[in-house]
């Protein structure tokens, strides 16, 4: 039997959150944070609304996993974020020894791969589940930035 | 005339912060971030006592320094902490565009320098002020925890 809870289903849920971003003003980014195929977070990107150049979706998850679980370690947890994490979010996926990130978007500007930036060596990495949406999302909010 | 608002100035009173973190059983780091030769936020480690790996006493600063400036980027804030920054401390000061980074003790196991991460390109780096008394902090936390 397939099991509907799959990547992509997840995905769908962090470019849920990406939208919200997107109708807040946002840099359209969402992630969510996945234990035993349940959401034990959410987070979309609040730089702007929180004026918080460190309020990035994959940040604001981490923290929001780490109270629900009561741990600072993220280990059976998987972290679905529709854009390649940056140097930062990377770190913090490392301090946080997350089990597995799934990534939309590839980010060649600001992503951790292209940037070198390590994430633990036990963290699996997936990209590209759903990218076209995630790339539709943002090129939506440049379009925006340009006509305003 | 001397100023008295030096680097060495500011890092004692990270050094301070530093000393809250130790007295609470965390990772003895600590920050002030300062404009204008005024602190305008402070931050130590807090790993442990929030349950959150992202707790790290810079990303606590940054977050209450853009609070209190209503911005999200620091140009002209100098961070100072005791401990060389990771590599998400690093892409932090990074999305913040803070002016300098002033650290006291070198971290060549999760430095950002020794993980060749990166810092915005007009930040100004200084290390290895009061070195010392950071290291000697960090030292009897890791005793304390041996003994235990």
């Amino acid at each position: 039997m397939l099991n509907p809870f799959d990547d992509t289903y997840f995905m769908r849920k962090a470019l849920q959150e990406a939208e919200i971003a997107l109708a807040k003003g946002e840099v359209p980014v969402g992630a969510v944070i996945v234990c035993n195929e349940q959401i034990i977070a959410k987070g979309h990107n609040q730089v702007e609304t929180l004026n918080d150049a460190t309020a990035h979706a994959e940040m604001l998850a981490f923290t929001a996993a780490t109270n629900y679980l009561g741990s600072k370690y993220l280990k059976d947890c998987t972290l679905y974020v529709t854009l390649e994490p940056c140097q930062m979010c990377a770190g913090a996926a490392f301090w946080a020894q997350i089990g597995k990130i799934v990534f939309g978007a590839a980010d060649a500007q600001r992503g951790f791969q292209h940037w070198h930036c390590q994430v633990h060596p036990k963290t699996e990495v997936k990209g590209g589940v759903l990218a076209e949406e995630s790339e539709a999302l943002l090129k939506t909010f440049f379009e925006r930035m340009r006509r305003n």
